[in-house]
């Protein structure tokens, strides 16, 4: 395990020097919020990550969950972390103030999971998910729910998760098939199954709180007959906690992420299952979407952090670890270098340096629209940050998952044969990172979701939107002359970008669904590296002025002039990739279209 | 597990109508040979396949092998395989008829490997170590040493293995430690430690000869003072065998692979350790790399198998699975669709099938070379069968690897979260398929080798012989209306490509090793895609002859026509990648390449 896995430095960089973090307590919700808050959570965050999440990422996969006699028993370091988590104030933290929360910006909230993540990945889910259900809750319930639900959970007592998927089902939620049958005291009884419930189970919450979607008896077909309920593992009955029938008949064995275990639950295999109905009826997928969003970010940081872990290794391996000699001294039989020193090696490191940098870079950005969002004052301004979370929230969750699988594969090859084995935290992290494109929807269907709804959908205005958010984002680089190419790169990229998208209004207009959303797989690997494009030109921006107008830099000099060279590295090496993407996305053979008789030539 | 995991149709088309390997039997070597006795070969590859090496795949994984008081026991099937796979004729077929073989052409071999290694890529290990241990013998050893190393191991009863990696060294080969200490009967003591030696120890087989790179007493630094000597398990002493002092002493807990022990191996520990040396003294490295060869093509035809094993399981899987509807179908919410109806999963399988059978199609073309070279009548001739066999090696080697990676990984994601269990076989494959860009030289160390000797080390000569071989190859694509647009695009690629290796040129004529090296990996993808576009090219000229030629075509009609589409989707949606590769290559700009002290800025 190497001695680092994040880069604190560059956090707070992007927090409050690149993102303004600190704008937020000017309003009034985070207003109790200073540096000094802030910081007081990074460091909780980074002793929970080094003191209880590092040392229990191996063994937790080593000796992974089992389902025995009904019963799933975690690695006992969960409930110890979950415990620490819960009691530093981190896992009610973004809660409101009568929740026992800080009202802590979503930003500070991503950094912190951030660290953790990047110590050990599969614990981050378990708080993940609770905060999520508990969010819903909030938003959604009867103040008798809240009551019920929100001290236990945000207390640390009781745990969330949120069950979606079902066999027959998968991505396609219009198929669920739970059902729910109204009962004369106002609940349900719930019968059904799911599968891939993350955290679906263990043995140290007093109780799980399932969030599920389900059918009321009679709901219409499709999405618009889908309900939301509070379905917790036990029940309350006479002020005890009584089994509410939830049974774990299954547990899903997985390539990675093994700490976490992936469940199969049967609901109400006795018939006696009670469920709470969560807002309004028929709304539950619009209702469990809110969460989803902010599930959709946290899959994307999951990506990006596990590649924060991967480049921290390989960088420690780089550095110490002598092989061969420089290119340039043929014939030297001398002592070996490190191979820190081999160009390629080096390329490989900002590679990663610049997935992850950018890619956190990319979601913080996101994180601060939510915050934005949230202290809103007009509805106006409101939507306008909804409209860019709707846009982004998909491509931050594809880059960050998509880009942290190539980041750790990048970490493999500088350890060479060793980044294979079990000797190094490599190997597992590649393990991990692999389901982040399967989580919360997959990238085809990420993809779909923002070509199809985000940027067809509603006419280009998104896109629109976030043109001229760019555009005025990066404004000042323009007349600096070191950053003046990389902005007319942005602009010429960003330009091109609207005519790929022009050219497929035009075939979603001809109506053929099928064509126009074809290619949305490379319509989405695009818009992602032109989002993070605008985040390194940002960076630049940032440390080119702190390195012109700051004085005793000490050793924030030689950072700044890292930011600048991954900059730099990201528009050489990456941008260029949006030429043959985009060459693609302009071509009108179509290739994947053959009628359904022709399955045969596949 | 699916019901199918290679086509044989395809191999048949690859090897008969492509790449015309009967013509091989006119040379005098392969003479023995028709298209009956390959289809012998290869039905008997089919059935070891079907019969002990798929059934066996995971449960060999579930139990992998461990080190145990010195002893490696391997699962009960490989002994099982190994028998079957021997005793079919199968391990000597390539080798003379003297010692056992039946002269089979080296493209059949790889054929039948890459049957059997779809259905258990770490199976294939064991016998092609032996059979690369045991030509290395053929070509240098003694005629003493062939009479008591080749039967043995060529019947089956010993296995081989090669023993190059050192803790200290890696790739570094010029500082291989081993030493080799002169003995009075012309044999030699063995001292020193190889690492990652795989099936380096197993219980199965009466003997294990392993080939090791040792350094005689008194040799020159570097590669020049490296030799090769064979180094059994066990030695002949009264015709006894008895120990040789060859030890066990760690086994690598990998990420696949896992029926196959990677092993930390210990010689003369106890200063009793015989080796005898093969060929002549000092010359081990470039003897060694005769093996290298062939195994770097393994290694390559592995990552092409593997992604074979994954494209038909998820081939199958899309369409048995219902999800969604079709995109076409707003609004119907009738029965589900099979995904394989979805645009976007006919892209991610088509991407896996062009992959496949584009890059088998290239190793089988190296495969023809290295047939070509073995019965080539005039030194010439030969000479450029190896110029040739030299430049191609690492990039099929490539190709396969990496492209086998993103193959099993699209895979996946036509999975959906079951590619990530254990219940599917992907999930597997993926950890299995992940050692290819690792295995016998990195992708890095390939790309160098490239760029550096193959490119430039002979003044682009081998390259410019590869032009004329691609140019003459497919000529006849341009007169033929289907084909045009892409025999254009196929040539104007190699222009470009061109260009772009004479501005190489230029780096390199400047001196700057590191600077010219840089980016070898960009080089390196960008010729691995244009030798895919190559062979996919001469497989769409048979596919298209034979569509207007032959007659009574019957089920064979659909082949052809989805040979065309794979061709065509290779030509629209990975040809277009080699813009973005040509633009960074001729780009002048060094990020890679801040001197030493600037470590720090990582």
């Amino acid at each position: 395990m190497s001695d680092q896995f994040f880069s604190r430095r560059n956090i707070d960089f992007l927090l409050y020097e690149v993102l303004e973090a600190l704008s937020l307590t000017q309003h009034e919700y985070f207003s109790a919020h200073d540096r000094d808050t802030f910081s007081m959570v990074l460091d909780a965050a980074t002793d929970i990550a080094t003191q209880i999440a590092r040392p229990a990422y191996v063994e937790a996969d080593r000796k992974q969950p089992e389902l025995v006699d009904g019963q799933v028993n975690v690695h006992p370091a969960i409930p110890a972390f979950y415990k620490m988590f819960s009691e530093s104030g981190l896992l009610s933290a973004v809660f409101p103030n009568e929740w026992n929360g800080t009202q802590l910006p979503k930003m500070i909230a991503a950094a912190l999971e951030s660290i953790i993540g990047a110590a050990n990945n599969p614990f981050v889910m378990y708080p993940d998910l609770t905060k999520g259900a508990a969010n819903l809750i909030l938003k959604f319930g009867t103040e008798a729910q809240k009551q019920a639900f929100l001290p236990p959970m945000l207390g640390g007592a009781w745990t969330g998760t949120m069950c979606l998927t079902e066999t027959q089902a998968g991505s396609s939620l219009s198929d669920v098939m739970t059902m729910a049958h109204p009962q004369a005291d106002g609940s349900y009884k719930i019968t059904g199954q799911k599968i891939f419930i993350s955290a679906g189970d263990q043995d140290f919450s007093e109780n799980i709180i399932h969030l599920v979607l389900a059918r009321i008896d009679g709901a219409p077909k499709g999405t618009k007959g889908i309900s939301l309920f509070i379905v917790p593992k036990k029940r309350l009955e006479n002020d005890e906690l009584v089994s509410n029938d939830v049974e774990s008949i299954g547990i899903y064995h997985k390539m990675g992420q093994k700490a976490t275990p992936a469940m199969h639950l049967a609901f109400g295999n006795n018939n006696n299952c009670t469920g709470y109905l969560l807002g309004v009826a028929n709304r539950g997928l619009p209702q469990m979407f809110l969460m989803m969003n902010g599930a959709r970010l946290g899959v994307g940081i999951a990506g990006i952090h596990i590649g924060s872990a991967a480049y921290h290794a390989s960088l420690q391996y780089a550095k110490e670890r002598p092989q061969g000699r420089r290119l340039n001294e043929k014939g030297n039989l001398g002592e070996q270098t490190t191979i820190i020193h081999h160009p390629d090696v080096r390329r490989m490191l900002l590679t990663q340096k610049a997935i992850v940098e950018g890619g956190l870079s990319f979601i913080l950005q996101c994180c601060k629209y939510l915050d934005l969002e949230k202290v809103a004052k007009d509805p106006e301004t409101q939507k306008s940050y909804n409209d860019l979370l709707e846009l982004l929230t998909p491509v931050a969750k594809t880059y960050g998952a998509e880009m942290g699988c190539v980041a750790v594969n990048q970490g493999i090859q500088v350890l060479g044969g060793y980044g294979y084995t079990e000797d190094f935290e490599l190997e597992q992290l590649a393990r991990d990172v692999r389901i982040m494109p399967l989580y919360e929807g997959t990238t085809g269907v990420q993809a779909q979701a923002l070509l199809g709804r985000q940027v067809v959908g509603n006419q280009g205005r998104s896109l629109m939107a976030w043109y001229n958010e760019v555009a005025k984002d990066v404004w000042d680089a323009q007349d600096i002359e070191p950053l003046k190419p990389y902005w007319q790169q942005q602009m010429d990229a960003m330009r091109q970008f609207q005519k790929v998208t022009n050219h497929l209004f035009i075939l979603a207009k001809e109506g053929n669904m099928e064509v126009f959303l074809a290619d949305a797989n490379l319509y989405m690997e695009a818009f992602g590296i032109l989002n993070v494009g605008w985040q390194w030109l940002k960076q630049g921006l940032t440390a080119h002025k702190a390195l012109h107008h700051g004085t005793d830099l000490g050793d924030d000099k030689i950072f700044y002039i890292s930011k600048m060279q991954t900059m730099k590295f990201f528009f050489h090496y990456e941008m260029p990739k949006l030429q043959g993407l985009s060459t693609r996305l302009m071509d009108k053979t179509q290739l994947t279209m053959f009628d359904a008789k022709q399955e045969i030539l596949l």
